[in-house]
């Protein structure tokens, strides 16, 4: 992917890589045999299905998962949007280093590669309430990032991010194109007191009247209000989508970065599952309007892709199923009639 | 746990065992410290807190987990009320035996030991529409099944049965208990067609009225139109309990298997969490009258402990998190100001 202008990934929106119908059906076909009633493993067999599709392969594998996790610092945060102080982004890069996360247990445990990058922790985006978080080049830097963090082989990338301030910056990008105000998507974040709350609903009001020109524009307005952990998870899924790898996004953050692609093109998500909903305030709605229905529903909201990447724990057994399981003719067990 | 009179097992349920709050106080204490906001873990806090009370140990584990799967065949089977012939019940516990069904490969991903206990399959329960299913004896040896089938050293119990026709069984244990007609809670288990599905609610409200006299009294409503599986999953459940052992329940009929035991005694499941919600009809209307809020919702409906051991995925996501992440002050992370 060769990106020197926004329009380059506009004209890669418009050529997207297909699924493989064929494996799907293929591996459908499978479920029905399989020693169950038809439908009866419910989203499990979804799953399943959706792997083979974009996997190409009937019997999907999960050998090498990759889960990349951003972090950026946001100027906004000088405005006093979240409950934590900006040096907790790289105080918390430094903990997933050491291990001592959540994120670091869950891949782990969901036998997952972690991968972290830090983009330019030192450099904070500007303070997009009286200016462009980025310009062109910053963010075609970071998308870029973001793309070329991708592991051509693997099965499966998990997205999520890190950073202090980024749930204003997802609720300004999604009240940015999808309409609504700052109350409908602002919400407390790391847990943001009511003063709080009142600074970061100003702060998305200002941004949106101070870049009321371009929002009509996805990508421009994901350069002048989003971060570049953002921008970053935005290449990593459209890279994802060239090299036919499913995605499972994360939370309200990691999800409000791939809106703008799916602003540009409608079919730009296909590959892509939401691991969860958050009980951040607009995760929900933003979902719905991207049509992903989740796959947990957890009470969650600590980003660092740690609801994607418990999801990945359902793809397992999704797989178990689908590769393991004897069918009704090898297992001499009567069909219904 | 003696029993030789139902009159045993409401006596075990006016004295049961309670939960170690030292333990559970020091969980979520710990839960405070750890580099994440606090709550932002949502559900998986409050499991790691739930397994503390009930192991007694603040930092619970996982390392023996047992899955125990009943089957019982019923007659009124013979009513036609299943989309699969009665013979179904053995041969899918023969497919168990051979590992070819769903349960056996969720059960190795979530490194659980599977307990399958085949209870008299060759002797149906008498149809309940014009006679009681069980004696009290009979009701009583499947009980005892149950109870005896809980390994004394498991960290955590996981419950599940198999039986041809039993969401018959459970969708009438449900009115019996909660009240309600045949229409509430007859579901299409397996898959029934509109046929069966008509056929399954006369049988349900044919044993509401030949039965009317009892339904007051769970345990003997348990007796008169229940099933040897769910007799067994009662008995091992109130068997955890006296072990202060965990449990996860599946489905719709392993959930209304213990419903008698809740209206025994209202606290008999503080134990027990729902590991799932399935789509058939009335699972979640007996959770929420149980207040059990479940863990996962995927539109499964297979039974076999299928959704409760895909949920013991997500405690091991929780301990995963509870015992490996480092608090701020070792990771040297900022907290809140």
């Amino acid at each position: 992917m060769q990106l020197s202008k926004l329009d380059d990934i506009s004209a890669f929106c418009r050529d997207l890589a297909k699924g493989d119908s064929a494996a799907a059906d293929s591996a459908a076909a499978r479920q029905q045999v399989l020693t169950k009633p038809p439908g009866s493993l419910g989203r499990l067999e979804e799953l399943a299905i959706w792997l083979a599709r974009w996997q190409g392969r009937a019997k999907p594998r999960l050998d090498r998962v990759a889960v990349n996790v951003f972090a950026g610092n946001h100027g906004v945060a000088a405005r006093g949007v979240s409950a934590y102080p900006a040096e907790v982004t790289v105080q918390m890069v430094a903990n997933f280093s050491a291990g001592g996360a959540a994120i670091n247990q869950l891949a782990k445990l969901a036998r997952a590669e972690l991968n972290v990058e830090a983009i330019e922790l030192d450099r904070p985006t500007r303070d997009f309430t009286t200016a462009s978080a980025m310009d062109t080049d910053e963010f075609l830097h970071a998308f870029d990032i973001g793309v070329r963090s991708v592991p051509a082989d693997c099965d499966l990338l998990a997205v999520g991010e890190m950073g202090i301030a980024n749930t204003t910056v997802g609720a300004t990008l999604c009240a940015a194109l999808l309409g609504g105000s700052a109350e409908r998507w602002a919400g407390r974040g790391t847990g943001v007191d009511d003063a709080g709350l009142s600074r970061k609903r100003a702060a998305i009001t200002a941004a949106l009247a101070f870049h009321r020109g371009i929002l009509a524009d996805p990508l421009r307005a994901a350069a002048a209000l989003g971060g570049r952990e953002l921008a970053a998870i935005a290449g990593a899924v459209l890279a994802a989508r060239s090299r036919r790898i499913p995605v499972l996004l994360d939370g309200f953050v990691a999800t409000s970065a791939v809106l703008p692609l799916a602003r540009v093109a409608p079919d730009a998500l296909d590959h892509c599952r939401a691991g969860h909903v958050s009980t951040e305030a607009g995760h929900r709605a933003l979902l719905e309007a991207l049509r992903l229905d989740p796959l947990l529903d957890l009470g969650m909201r600590l980003g660092e892709a740690s609801g994607a990447v418990t999801a990945i724990l359902l793809l397992r057994a999704a797989l178990a199923c689908h590769n393991g399981m004897a069918s009704f003719a090898e297992a001499g067990v009567s069909n219904r009639g």
